[in-house]
């Protein structure tokens, strides 16, 4: 019964199988031999909640005020609040009206893509990509594009191989910075010229700011776009609450753009579930200037865990840390030729450290591994130095 | 910054804004004259959340084990629960296989619809139909066609209109029972004979079950269709926890089907939002048992509310009751050439009543509106006589 069936919807049925699940399984069939698994695979904060974040999610989940439906949007709390935090973090004068709450970041990218482009329209993305946006675009007939990322350049992408290829059928732009898989940062002024090349060519800038929080420096702001003339109808800006508050589970991410772009984005969200859970929203609403002290020391926490990665990787040398940043790093694996799921698997299973195979995030990327550092404290990171000195396919 | 912008999507562009907004705003204009303002807007329980409810929700949002995510197709207890539940209410052989939990209905009918239909493909639905259907499937640039369902047949469709429409482009037919909006209920003989048509023409029957737990009998099994031979690829059943259990804000939903469906689903709900939010689903795995008492209960008291709406009708000679079920009631309004939209404008603003304009669901259905009675109590229901005879558009 698992079999392909010609009577469900091929844009679906032709979708690989989620990718973190099968890695998963892979973690679960290692034995133990080395120590403890080291689950480097699903971005996942490596650190419980705050107890207060833990509190408020009680307090808001037991009450009957967030047992009806909200509004569209998202709650008036959350959107002020956020509103807030975006102005300061951008220095730009954004608010409530610029926010659409949204179930989680994938929910975010879902309806950024859906308000600017249809089926058949295309997409261009950075390669190597985050698979759902990928998927997601595939399963909505959206085509995509993409523009390669070299290692020798940190793996930013070259603004004229952006501009080679927004052909007319180009809608947007889909970046993701800091990046997943590879941890790139892009600088402000990349992000300026981009922009700048988006708004001349009309089309849409889609920024995923999912690891934004995580950047080297503090109280560093990730790009000054919001300041640019045209930006209302240029960028749509996305972010998960999920890392920074560390409750995923809870599914919470947001949206900030122009009006309009909110107008449209509701529609979207009307039909794919009303509104995003409540409860939650009361929750982070509470917690978003609560807790800021807390997510700086997670900030300087995962600049460690940067850093531990680091001095590893410096230990072997048959290994090479080609990109490392907020959240992730993507490592070249020394088994050239092999391909990269077959690396992960057996890194899985014989060394116990689970990671996501590079060919997932695109087929040009099978010499690497992404490793997503900040899932393990520093003592974990650094009993990688011996997992991987001792690991071999054969 | 709100008009039309021809850089998005024209499927999003050009769909009307969420109705339930719209409504509520009139409502807001009501000067109080003539009493409270009296809500059959929104489909949302009149009575709040069991305080064994909440606290469960409180307990499982309070609690670190699901703050991270959760698989894709939903949290095993829950799984486990509504399968039983399922296998129960249907008596048929269903488990936490078939089961794939959502962030409510809504999100549920887009993966169904997904599933089996892409762009340019068609879903056949009954006419009046359910709002958010229609625009879910018009912006994911899905065709749709209409089976136009006839106050005299008590807004159930004839199988043979049904035929008649299911030209090669159809992948599927949806239908709603108990209907959103008319209250019809499908009675199992009809739904039997439309599977058996939806078999024999190979396309699928995507049933959305919201109002199941509402039918007028105790113990009332809706349908015999999951023990009918080839069930597995035709029929997909949606379900919503918001109204059984009053917890609309929480967003909960499930999707019954066979195994080869759930996988399909499992791969579009990754790239929607990875998966439902968690706290609620531990909190209902535990409640669906827990509170089984509690919701008949609530079945009986939405009966007695749908009796109280019949007797009100009676007293108003002008107006028709052409269609009552659970949950909602169809109306036919005495202003037969003026537009629903403004009989429900001047309805909410003028007497205090707010209700749902037949032509949100259909432009043939500008002599209706819909009375979502479930929502208020029969003391408050009684008081509709008053309002309603004393109502006129002048």
């Amino acid at each position: 019964m698992l079999a392909s069936n010609s009577r469900f919807n091929p844009l679906v049925d032709k979708l690989s199988l989620p990718p973190v699940p099968s890695v998963a399984a892979w973690g679960r069939a290692y034995d133990g031999a080395k120590g403890p698994l080291i689950d480097l695979s699903q971005a996942v904060p490596g650190y419980p909640a705050h107890p207060e974040m833990l509190r408020l999610l009680g307090e808001t989940a037991s009450s009957i005020t967030y047992t009806g439906y909200g509004p569209i949007e998202g709650d008036q709390s959350l959107r002020d609040a956020y509103g807030a935090h975006v102005a300061d973090v951008y220095g730009a004068p954004l608010a409530a009206a610029n926010t659409h709450v949204t179930s989680g970041c994938n929910q975010a990218f879902v309806c950024a893509a859906m308000t600017v482009a249809g089926p058949g329209n295309t997409v261009l993305m950075t390669e190597p990509f985050y698979f759902n946006h990928e998927t997601t675009l595939a399963m909505m007939g959206i085509k995509t594009a993409f523009v390669a990322c070299k290692a020798e350049d940190g793996f930013l992408p070259e603004v004229s191989a952006i501009e080679a290829a927004i052909t007319p059928e180009v809608r947007a732009l889909a970046l993701v910075s800091p990046n997943n898989p590879t941890g790139a940062i892009y600088p402000p002024a990349l992000l300026e010229t981009i922009f700048k090349l988006c708004r001349q060519k009309g089309i849409w800038l889609i920024l995923d700011e999912t690891y934004r929080d995580f950047l080297p420096e503090a109280g560093q702001k990730p790009h000054g776009l919001f300041n640019l003339a045209g930006w209302e109808e240029t960028l749509i800006s996305l972010y998960s609450f999920s890392k920074s508050f560390c409750i995923p589970g809870h599914r919470l991410g947001a949206i900030t753009a122009s009006e309009a772009v909110i107008g449209q984005v509701a529609k979207i969200m009307d039909n794919l579930q009303i509104c995003a859970p409540r409860a939650a929203q009361g929750a982070v609403a509470a917690a978003l200037p609560l807790l800021a002290g807390w997510r700086e020391e997670n900030r300087q926490e995962i600049g460690r865990r940067a850093e531990a990665l680091k001095a590893v990787m410096q230990q072997l040398p048959d290994w090479k840390l080609d990109a490392i940043g907020a959240y992730f790093a993507f490592v070249r694996h020394p088994f050239a030729g092999v391909g990269s799921a077959e690396v992960a698997e057996k890194l899985a299973k014989r060394a116990g450290v689970t990671c996501i195979p590079g060919v997932y995030f695109g087929e040009g990327q099978q010499n690497y591994l992404r490793f997503a550092f900040a899932n393990a404290d520093v003592e974990t990171i650094s009993r990688l130095t011996e997992r991987l000195k001792n690991f071999s396919l054969s």
